[in-house]
C-alpha cells in the first residue's frame, strides 16, 4: 500500500464544490493534487492556488483553475505536507524547497490540513534538517552566525550549486534538536536581517491526517 | 554651495588607510563615493563593500577594489545617507530602493555614518514614505493588510511597472506619520511573513554628518 497514496486521497475528500484550495508542494501533496485533478475532471468546480512551481505545472497538466494567492480574496482550505509534526501540531517543512510560498498560502487559508505518513510524526522537532530561506547578500555572513549558535548551518545544493527557490533565494539548513520551543526560535529567526523565511509552521495547522499502514488516522486539535 | 557635496566629502575625512568600508547609496552617498575614489587614485588603499548595484557600478568606474559583503570577515565604517533622521538616531532609509542591501551592511559594520543635509533631520519620522521590502507572491495580500491598518500603503512604480529591488523584491511605501515607536513597528512589519525588510533603520549608528550652509554639523550619540 502506497501510504502517500492513501492520505493524500483521504485529503480530497474535505473538498466541496465552490471551494479556493491552496494546494502543497511534495512528495505526499502530490497524490493529493493528482486526486483533486480526477475530481475535476468528473465535474468538480474548484480554484485552486499553488505553492511552487512544481505544483502549478502538475496542476496545470491536470487541468486544475488556477489563480495565485494575489487573485483570491480568500482560500478556504489548503492541503499540504510536513516534514516533521509534533504533538502541539508545530512541524517543519520546506525539504522540497518551497517553504517561503508555502507559508504564505497557509497564512492566507481559512484552515489548513497536513497530510504526512507515520514517519513523520515525532516527540520533538529538528532531526529533520531546519530549512532558512535567506538573501543570497550577506548569505556567507548568516551561515556564520549560524555556525557560531552550534546551529550546525549546511547551505542546500542542487548539481553542486547552491539551490535558488523559487524566489531566488539561498536555503541554509540547520541541525538544532530538539527544538525545544518553535515560537522562540521562529521568532528569533525571522528577525535577522536577510532571513526572508524558515520552516517552522507553529499555530497553523488543526488537522493532521496520519497515513498508517492500511488506514488513515485522524488528529484534531 | 552644494550641500550633499560638502557633507559627502567631509564624510571622507574618517577613511584611513586598510579599512574596510562600506559604500552607501543615494544622492548624498554618491559624492562620498566619489571623495573616496579621489582618495583611492592618489594611494589610499582600502576595500569598498557597496550597497547596490549602482554604487557597484560607480565604485568600479572610479577603480575603488571591491568585496562583497560576503567575502569580508568585518567592515570597519559604513558611510550612507538617510532620507529622515530623528533625534535619537533613528531613521528612515530606502528612498532609492537599496534599503536591504544598505542594512545588511549596516550591521555588518562596526561604525556607521550616516551622511544628510539638514532638511533630513525631523523631530518624528514617518513624513517620508517608509519602504517595506516584500517578496513578489502574496504582495496584494500585504498591501491590503496595510490599507486596513491604515498604512495608505502604495507600490513603488518605475516606468509604469512596480519596481523591483536589486533581490527581485517589490517595494510597498507605506504613509505612517507620526511612527512614535520605530522599533515597535520595524519588528511587527519584519515579523511578518513575505516582508523581507523594511526601511526603518534602529540603533544602528552613532554618527550623523549634516550638511548646513556653509559648514557640516557632527552629531554624536
Amino acid at each position: 500500500m502506497n501510504v502517500k497514496k492513501l492520505v493524500g486521497e483521504k485529503a480530497s475528500e474535505y473538498i466541496e464544490d465552490g471551494m479556493i484550495v491552496g494546494l502543497g508542494t511534495g512528495s505526499t501533496a502530490y497524490y493529493f493534487v493528482e486526486a483533486v485533478g480526477k475530481m475535476v475532471s468528473e465535474g468538480l468546480h474548484i480554484t485552486g492556488v499553488t505553492t511552487s512551481i512544481a505544483t502549478q505545472k502538475q496542476a496545470e497538466g491536470l487541468g486544475i483553475p488556477l489563480k495565485s494567492v494575489d487573485e483570491v480574496d480568500h482560500i478556504d482550505l489548503t492541503v499540504d505536507g510536513a516534514d516533521e509534526v509534533a504533538p502541539d501540531f508545530s512541524g517543519i517543512k520546506g525539504g522540497g524547497g518551497a517553504l517561503l510560498f508555502e507559508k504564505i498560502v497557509a497564512k492566507r487559508s481559512e484552515k489548513v490540513i497536513w497530510i504526512v505518513d507515520d514517519s513523520k510524526m515525532v516527540d520533538q522537532l529538528g532531526a529533520f534538517p531546519l530549512p532558512v530561506e535567506v538573501v543570497c547578500y550577506g548569505a556567507d555572513r548568516l551561515f556564520n552566525d549560524f555556525k557560531e549558535k552550534g546551529f550546525k548551518p549546511k547551505f542546500r545544493m542542487k548539481d553542486g550549486e547552491r539551490y535558488l527557490t523559487d524566489s531566488h533565494h539561498y536555503i541554509i539548513d540547520l541541525d538544532v534538536f530538539p527544538i525545544e520551543n518553535p515560537v522562540e526560535l521562529g521568532t528569533y529567526l525571522k528577525s535577522l536581517t536577510g532571513v526572508v523565511e524558515h520552516g517552522l509552521f507553529t499555530n497553523l495547522t488543526e488537522t493532521v491526517l496520519v497515513g498508517k499502514e492500511n488506514h488513515v488516522e485522524i488528529l484534531s486539535k
